[in-house]
């Protein structure tokens, strides 16, 4: 039988290799901030049957749960430092354990980013990460900083995370190598680290926000924040692979709205667009220009030829849903 | 019906008031920290039906989500700044929100600690705590500082709350007058901020630790990073005013190792009593001197007159229990 100091011991307590002071092991850990940057704080709480169903593989899990929370450290700009992990397991199953740290700790690695400290208990499965990272004064990529006549831009593609869950919930028919590929964006996620945080660094992009539940009810985040209004081409909205495959109205309904894609959207003035191409190349991640910020209020939806589109949309709700 | 923005916007989003950059509202809260301070932070996890009854009172609840992870920083002898909240909540219920968020506040806000970020969901009641301190480079009291030679002290008294679960549990029988009196420990815990962090800028003590899981637990933890042993006069141990009127086995067993305390133990020099009574004083929180710091490992339980006591006691393990 596992105790609960074991479990940390065997599977969360590495060899000492990051930024932190002190990590696992003590009342709190600590971090010495780099003198003159500020601390970026995110915290995520994935529950079972919420944000992942019921029995998931735990490799994936680990990597997911991480990433969800890495994303809004790349939406803000900051590069990744250090995580805490809070975790409660109905048991202690050595296999599930090592499984989910393999896959927590590859992508952390990937990152540099220490696990520091946490909590285990037992209870339903609850996965809560608390993420730190850094970034000078006045880099953060703020929600509320977008500009009428800025660009809207989209990270990498959408809508296959939320085609997926279609498949599962046999919502549509898909045939297995779709499902397969949609699959692995919706337990795989890509966090946008290096994209986020050149755009920060270079001070090319006004607002961001990180796309988790649904491109037009993350970017009614921005323009809440920002007091102005957007119009949106949802046929220039880059569908993954598997939606590229599917109808258009489906298509439409999962780029605008899927939900679960953790891609970046962000705005820019116009006058950036070569500046902005340049280093998202640098950053290896294919970026597209989707619309522009108005400063009348309200979110348009058009098509490719710019008439108005109307799209039955709803956005994700834990209370609704 | 009450949405995930509402909830957030109605009971957990207030006017700035606190330390932070960047509040409640973005991908992350930034957090700008004191030039040459280091940050301690916690995490602490409390699930329904472990860490507390179902149907529980919320505005206790609010209040001991917090002061856990509050006495995690009075342990290292950090300053609070700042908190994250994740909430998985079966439902969203005004009531209990109300309440939780009053208890909540109420003591962040005795300790200017301020509520920056976090995630709520639909999901088994679940409390997901992140605090943030401030503490200035050495002064941290870490567990691995303990010395031969050196007191072991206490602050309050032990033992009520478990003296409470004992109560509720139908373990023993327990008249309503104690059980109130056990059960305000049980529920509304103090954080011993006032005594950590005094003794962590005086310099006065090595080591520390919170007592959560039980004295000799926790003091074992305490042992073993610092390479040494220890004896603890068990009858010194001060009980809780109910417990105080129990028989003194029991007495004994949960002042020893009862959890759920949420008091100080920590070791300082023998030199230094005079100046930890003063500065205790100072603090407004009751000290005492239980035993001492050996070379020898291993825990020796002597009674007052210090005779080998065999106590049979077992610290909380949430994967054995």
């Amino acid at each position: 039988m596992l105790s609960e100091f074991d479990l940390i011991k065997q599977y969360f307590a590495r060899p000492r290799a990051g930024r932190a002071t002190l990590g696992i092991g003590d009342d709190c850990a600590l971090l010495t901030p780099a003198p003159g940057l500020q601390t970026a704080i995110s915290s995520d709480m994935l529950v079972e049957g919420r944000h992942f169903f019921a029995g998931a593989d735990a490799r994936k899990l680990g990597h997911k749960s991480l990433a969800v929370n890495l994303s809004d450290l790349a939406a803000m700009g900051a590069r990744p430092v250090a995580f805490t992990l809070a975790l409660a397991l109905p048991a202690a199953e050595r296999g599930w354990l090592a499984g989910f740290a393999d896959g927590l700790f590859a992508l952390a690695d990937a990152h540099g980013c220490e696990l520091i400290g946490g909590d285990t208990t037992k209870g339903p499965l609850n996965i809560c990460i608390t993420v730190f990272g850094e970034l000078a004064p006045g880099e953060a990529l703020r929600r509320a900083a977008a500009r009428a006549g800025d660009d809207i831009w989209i990270s990498g593609t959408l809508g296959d995370a939320r085609l997926a869950l279609a498949g599962y919930r046999a919502e549509l028919a898909l045939d297995a190598a779709s499902l397969e590929q949609a699959a692995a964006r919706m337990h795989t996620p890509t966090p946008r680290l290096a994209l986020g945080t050149a755009l920060a660094r270079a001070g090319l992009a006004h607002a961001a926000i990180d796309i988790s539940d649904g491109l037009t009810g993350d970017l009614g985040h921005i323009l809440a924040a920002s007091r102005v209004g957007a119009t949106l081409d949802v046929d220039a909205l880059p569908a993954g692979p598997a939606l590229a495959r599917q109808p258009l109205e489906l298509r439409r309904r999962f780029t605008a709205a899927g939900g679960d894609d953790y891609e970046l959207c962000f705005t820019a003035p116009a006058g950036a667009r070569a500046a902005i191409l340049a280093l998202a190349a640098g950053a290896a991640t294919p970026v597209t220009r989707v619309g522009r910020i108005d400063a009348a209020p309200g979110l348009r939806l058009v098509d490719g030829a710019a008439r108005p589109l109307d799209l039955q949309l709803e956005g994700f709700d834990h209370f609704k849903s």
